[in-house]
């Protein structure tokens, strides 16, 4: 069979909208799926392991990593840098393994630009979704409260120009099913795979 | 729910590869999909029914369409035309629902080149022996005719290029299924979703 490389996929949406849920709920049913291992300065706790739940590092060597373009994305909360490292990523990638990336939208768009080849997946709030119903229905609502909503939608949908596509919360089995359903057909795409079956094919004449 | 216009899906690859099986057994699991219905000059045959089996038409209308460009790609066989008509294509697809097309590779080529914006579905036999193996079960075919189809199997599988998906045709309920991630996923696009989004918004400010 073919030997690939794995890919990796990143999932991503406004705070509130599931993703934990999501990528718990996937990670259950897609025990091949990799979990990417977050980098962090903050101290380790009771019960944690080094390599599993984070990579523990101090603060110079996470400032080390920063400036040598090492992080796919980092952020800072509370006087810790929290980050996903590179080297883990394309390691796994390369054993023939899909990455799993569960993020914010800023470290989504930060992680766009360190590895524009991963897959991003906006997963959006059933709320507009509900909204949109009302604009089709040429709602019943002040018009005022229509043009602010709108406004918000207008600023999500900026930030989803950065996604490859777009999954609907509205039943974390339906989002949970429709992201695999991309995990399997991004695998099938000609531009991946189609050098191997060529060389596939070269063999056997 | 978002009002979206279907795609049309296009799946094709080198003859003996099992095509009809593939796309006979996805139409049973999936009621929506539309099958494209062809147009052709030759005569109905009995129990056949125009706008279910083929669209019938005269020699001179049939050349009347291919001046206009109606036509997704057309081919013809002792001395009959047939054909993909684009308006029923448009006009089902503007209806909000998916239109499958299975096709040779060469017809697969001149819809790509009048519909680019099809999605193109490459499907893989497992390897050249199955191919063959294959093309001889069908007991139709001469060992000379056999050889020449292998040769002309080897050339459509260099037009690979064209095509956005592969799918390997090991296991027809494997290959179905991945037609169908295939299907979900390309409806998940961010492009095509957030154009959906932005209209409604604009309609509406």
């Amino acid at each position: 069979m073919i030997e690939e490389k794995g890919i990796l996929f990143i999932l991503s949406g406004p705070s509130g909208v599931g993703k934990g849920t999501v990528r718990k709920a996937l990670f259950e049913r897609d025990p091949d799926l990799k979990y990417s291992i977050s980098m962090t300065t903050r101290e380790k706790r009771p019960g944690e392991t080094d390599g599993i739940d984070y990579f523990y590092k101090t603060q110079e060597e996470f400032q080390e990593l920063i400036k040598n373009n090492q992080l796919l994305e980092y952020a800072q909360y509370v006087n810790n840098y929290y980050g996903t490292p590179r080297a883990y990523v394309e390691e796994t990638l390369e054993a023939g393994k899909d990455v799993f990336l569960e993020i914010e939208v800023q470290g989504a768009l930060q992680v766009k630009e360190n590895f524009p080849e991963g897959v991003f997946i906006f997963l959006f709030p059933p709320s507009l979704e509900e909204l949109k119903n009302r604009i089709i229905n040429r709602g019943t609502e002040s018009s005022e409260l229509v043009l602010n909503r709108l406004k918000e939608a207008r600023k999500e949908i900026e930030l989803m120009d950065a996604y490859d596509y777009v999954v609907v919360n509205d039943n974390v089995d339906h989002a949970v099913e429709k992201v695999q359903a991309i995990i399997q057909s991004e695998h099938l795409k000609r531009e991946r795979i189609a050098k191997q079956y060529k060389k596939l094919l070269e063999a056997e004449l």
